[in-house]
């Protein structure tokens, strides 16, 4: 693993401990101060490069597959291989435990495929034994979505026990990957999948302005004609790549030069290992600190992510997030609402150009921030701690 | 009108003379240099205030109409304005002479919706009297599709008549107004309309990475579940963007930030009125020295848009594209190449920050190129001539 600097934000801007857009090297935003030609041979030797660095960023197994940059945000990108992948005649089981996995069933919903969903509710997660019991009991499901992490709660989902349950039924996986894609290994010789989607501003750490997905090859081949949307057709892409190098439609070019730079210092810090590596030592420091501070994390340790942590909202009644949040904004962070619908939380994210001193620097704030506003305890509420024992309840089954 | 200070590329890019992506104000570009949260009250703040400049742009009448950003390209705005506004049982009219109507069409074949087109070829305009035709002899069109300013040719459409023609016939009007907005007037005191389109990368100068769509507030409360895609479903990023004042999903902050520094330039510069004589400016100065050298232009001057122009390629044996580009790129300019069907010719955009030294620098380099390839002279063959002789036809009749 290189060392990797870590410069403060050279305009002023807080620090965003966020799921993305965060905060990124000075160098990948110095990117963007030129304009390109989209049908320029220069853009596209770009637009080539960023493809094959995708590709080799898979590992083990991804000669297999293709990369399809695709213009818009991450939720595009699901839509856009929910559409393209899954013919119109399959149907999908979405694993759902958050706001992601659901919002994958509404895109088929509105698309007009058939699907069923597996919810588990704001956090649980799903296993592989369900998804195998599911499977053998409805044969018409053709394909498995699942959502890497859920960074509604930070968890990270057990994607080997999916995969694994997916391939011994005959199903075909396509993976939300969006905010792990980078940092957590997906290698397709350990864990079978079609496809995965991703986008510029995870743990890549570019600026947010376009996805992208990894494909195997013969896959897509067979999906030409089957997207619900023209904009959102990863194979008309794909073939438009393929044929003349370029994106079908305007590239967002500067986001993509942006993303270049951000590939070349992943590269440079040491690529998936090292991304994750960091991150995990940034997860760390930050769950290890706020428990010092007496806050309490939503999910046990084996499934916490390196992405993103929810912690739940001190029972004191001097706290109020909204006040927290504008007085550690005050002091140059910005960190995240919850999203549980059973009891108060926050989210503080560890991705993005952050190290140990960030950590440390935000863990500070948070204590002194917590005296400002008179808090005594930082313990959450009983309904917190019995949210948390259903989760290791079920966990442990 | 106030003076605009065009400044030279700072990093050393060549000038885009092309339809967009375009060369850009540095401060435009410098505005992306750092990270903002997308939840953070600062962003929305910026959202809120790129919404209201682009309803005040509208200029009279406009006060009935909403603002609804997109992510995407300008062709992912064109889509969502199609799939949200033309209901499920409609039926679009859809006006093409060239890629763009076409590409329109093709939306709307892949999502399934009714619609006929007009095609009018390569370049020849679209009439009122035709428009008014087939609506009398079909009463099942709901909707008729114009394009402002089709790109492939560089002609802009009559909209006037094409719009008394649909409103006399008591149908509804949607323009892709991606190349003309900004510097073409739309005032809906004149043009009845219910929506337009148009992008970030056009003429407000911004970069490339999200669209908008105006569309008059009762239409678009009118069409809530209309969409056949999630992620461009208009109606739900308005709905998100009128409670909570963020869109759905992830913007491309850098972008947004980019592009209400650009909607400011433009305000600076004198609103819609100056961007468009700059740049008619700029087409004038460019097709008279065109001319000088032995150039000859497609469409004849009443037709001619102030973004781009068709030139038709010399018949002289020594002139071709390709080298033609290489060289005057070489030289500090980037061109674009043609996109008619049946004779050789190219294009030469006129948006962007550019002004008359850039015009008159880019013809001296182009009679340079010409005395170094050793075309004697750019007068075009026969079959461009004739080519044109059709257009002067058409437009007289």
């Amino acid at each position: 693993m290189t060392h990797v600097k870590i410069e403060a934000p050279r305009m002023g801007e807080p620090w965003l401990l966020t799921p993305g857009p965060l905060s990124t090297s000075f160098a990948v935003k110095e990117a963007m101060l030129r304009d390109w030609g989209s049908w320029d041979t220069d853009f596209r030797a770009m637009t080539a490069e960023v493809r094959a660095r995708l590709v080799a960023m898979l590992g083990p197994g991804g000669a297999s597959y293709e990369c399809v940059p695709m213009q818009g945000s991450g939720s595009y990108c699901v839509e856009s291989m929910l559409g393209t992948l899954i013919p119109r005649d399959g149907k999908a089981l979405v694993l759902a435990n958050g706001a992601y996995g659901l919002r994958a069933a509404r895109s088929l919903a509105v698309m007009g495929r058939a699907f069923r969903v597996l919810d588990k509710g704001d956090y649980l997660p799903p296993r592989g034994a369900e998804v195998a019991a599911i499977l053998d009991a409805d044969p018409a499901v053709t394909h498995v979505v699942a959502i890497h992490c859920e960074t509604s709660s930070g968890i990270l989902n057990p994607l080997a026990e999916i995969a694994e349950a997916t391939a011994a039924a005959g199903r075909r996986l396509l993976i939300d990957s969006m905010s792990a894609f980078g940092a957590v290994p997906v290698p397709p010789s350990e864990i079978a999948f079609d496809a995965l989607v991703s986008s510029s501003n995870k743990c890549i750490e570019g600026v947010p302005g376009f996805g992208f997905m990894l494909c195997r090859r013969e896959v897509l081949e067979a999906a030409a004609g089957n997207a619900h949307s023209l904009s959102l057709d990863a194979h008309a892409q794909w073939a438009e790549m393929e044929g003349s190098g370029q994106w079908r439609y305007t590239p967002p070019t500067h986001v993509v030069a942006a993303f270049l730079q951000a590939l070349r210092e992943h590269e440079a810090e040491g690529g998936v290992a090292a991304r994750g590596a960091r991150y995990a030592a940034n997860r760390d420091r930050l769950v290890r600190g706020m428990r010092e501070l007496g806050f309490e994390t939503l999910l046990a340790d084996a499934w916490l992510s390196p992405i993103i942590a929810t912690f739940f909202c001190p029972a004191d009644p001097a706290f109020a997030f909204p006040d927290f949040y504008d007085r550690l904004k005050a002091r140059g962070f910005v960190l995240y609402p919850g999203k549980l619908t059973v009891v108060e939380s926050f989210r503080i994210g560890t991705i993005g150009r952050l190290d140990g001193s960030v950590i440390d620097a935000v863990l500070s704030a948070i204590g002194e921030t917590l005296a400002d506003m008179g808090v005594v305890s930082a313990a959450p509420p009983q309904s917190a701690l019995d949210e948390r024992a259903r989760f290791l309840e079920e966990v442990k089954a």
